[in-house]
């Protein structure tokens, strides 16, 4: 008799080409006497009056806030960035905050958006069911598709001091509202789009082949691994529109599986934590070498890959210091749950530090 | 360029057989001292203490009411319900609002719900976004699965004296938490379990076949019809508990697909407005002679309906008054927007009154 966890969905999406333009009156639903301004976090690639500026329902008593999205959100920044807010807004708390970005900006809103209510800091709050009140209210828009951030329940932070990368898991992690907008994907760059959606492709196949199941996940990752196959192996160049849309789809199916990850996602993290590569670039690191755990998804990323014209770095783990390695290693099997997702009670056996080692060095 | 409306989603699921026992711990949560009592909707069936009898998490001053779902809802009805719930909460409205049974159930207490918070009668509210107050908070426990009205924003009533079936369209109309437990589904009757099963398959079809379309519904509908096959075509009686979960499953992705309707459903309200046919059956002898505009989904309900031995009735329209047919006539064609989303603007002529007739004949 298996049950699954109350399970929050986002409680409201709007989907369409041109579904940004909900997005100030949205935000003005939201103000009020108590709290007339709002907060945004926008991707730092949308500053400025270019062709990639976006017209911003912002008034001019609110908070704007460019995030620099060349490094993954850590804790010393959320810290950093909560605290402006906090001084911005005083005892009047925003009346929402808005993320508009990739993975690392809708991540960012939602830990701020959960320090504005709780007390302490972001590293208090990384691990499960920490968060202990109701989050300032959040709209997400994604502007990259394929993290699934849109609709987790966590937002990943890493902190290097401590070697971990890991989220806020709380149901009040979750936005309360989604705006996914495939237009807003049209500018970015080829290996991004690709890089980042197949970030859905990889938690979805690590949850179907993990041990820990339910229909419900079973069922919205297969739909989302097919709108990714669609995406990157059906006819039509990746980033034509359909396939905007269709991707921006996937992300979001994708999240709401929200199964467990397996042995992708922990190696990846470590290649973040250690070495700071960025999130969907490290999941292809890891898969690319993975062939012997996951041979038939291995073999259609690495179809994908070619299919798109995708270059991957190679060598990103030759000829680094044992310490280096050793942290490399620490950093991935630190994964406990989905290391036993994957590989079950003896993935420290079957992942010997030996077998990792080798696995990095091969990249 | 088309965006959706923005689209509400059930904000929490559990599911899994054993979670009705998650029940009384949700029902307690909403207890308070101004509101310390619950209001139950329970089918008939599960009434007195023999097997099908449930362990109901109520209390002493809690409502408890039995619904007699031999017939529909009706808008009469509803307002007998909600009168009755006012009396005895008095001032102070129940904590929660918990509806336990098939789509009828469901429906009720969705019903109830919005009119214990907004003013005057159910027909006042029959229609779309009209109704303008927060319900009170509901749980919705589907013991039969397939309709999707555990997930959908109407709850559909019959009234009789205006030949209209048609629901309380709105945000407020969907439930605030569900409880998916396939183990309740064990003790219905074969029949009802495929009538009521199919309509995911209908619904979700005509939404795939009709003109209102968009990426989100198409892959979840596509995603719930392969859930349907999978009960009615696979491997294993459609009532073995592996279907048992996959129908609940199919029946709640297929309710948050909820597309729009096509050529079956306005056939199908016609017979329960005029013959006063369950809406499960009605589909089915609606479809069973709209080959000529479904042909692969009719062959393929055939052949369901076959494979799992159901007896579908038969001759239910030979024989009635001209004033019957026109009755079923005018209570079809009424359905504007499916029919449109079906067959086009030319629905009228395409589905002419002699066809029309014609084809009730035929069932």
């Amino acid at each position: 008799m298996t049950v699954t966890r109350n399970t929050k969905n986002v409680p409201y999406y709007q989907l369409g080409f041109g579904a940004f333009a909900s997005l100030e009156g949205m935000v003005d639903a939201r103000r009020s006497p108590d709290s007339p301004s709002a907060l945004f976090y926008v991707d730092h690639f949308f500053r400025g009056g270019g062709k990639a500026a976006l017209p911003l329902p912002a008034r001019g008593d609110d908070l704007v806030v460019f995030v620099d999205t060349t490094q993954e959100p850590t804790v010393e920044n959320i810290d950093l960035l909560s605290g402006e807010a906090k001084a911005f807004f005083g005892a009047k708390k925003p009346c929402c905050v808005t993320g508009i970005g990739g993975g690392s900006v809708l991540d960012t809103a939602k830990a701020v958006a959960n320090l504005l209510t709780n007390p302490g800091r972001a590293r208090d709050y990384q691990g499960w069911e920490l968060v202990k009140n109701t989050a300032v209210y959040k709209i997400g828009v994604p502007t990259l598709a394929g993290t699934g951030a849109e609709c987790s329940r966590t937002c990943v932070l890493v902190d290097y001091s401590r070697g971990l990368k890991l989220g806020m898991n709380s149901d009040f992690t979750v936005y309360d509202q989604i705006l996914l907008d495939p237009a807003l994907t049209r500018s970015v760059p080829r290996n991004q789009f690709f890089f980042t959606g197949v970030d859905t492709f990889m938690h979805c196949f690590e949850s179907l082949r993990g041990s820990y199941r339910n229909v419900i996940v079973d069922r919205l990752s297969d739909t989302a691994i097919g709108l990714c196959r669609d995406v990157f192996l059906g006819p039509g160049d990746m980033q034509c529109d359909d396939n905007l849309e269709k991707m921006m789809v996937a992300s979001y199916i994708g999240g709401m599986a929200a199964g467990n990850t397996g042995a992708v996602h922990p190696i990846s993290a470590a290649l973040s934590t250690v070495l700071h590569l960025p999130h969907g670039k490290a999941n292809c690191c890891a898969l690319s070498v993975l062939g012997d755990i996951y041979p038939e998804e291995h073999a259609l990323f690495m179809e994908m890959k070619a299919d798109n014209g995708i270059d991957l770095p190679s060598g990103i783990c030759r000829n680094l210091s044992d310490d280096c390695y050793e942290a490399l290693y620490q950093a991935s099997i630190i994964h406990e749950k989905p290391l036993t997702n994957a590989l079950g009670p003896d993935y420290k056996t079957i992942l010997s530090k030996d077998r990792l080692i080798a696995l990095f060095k091969a990249m």
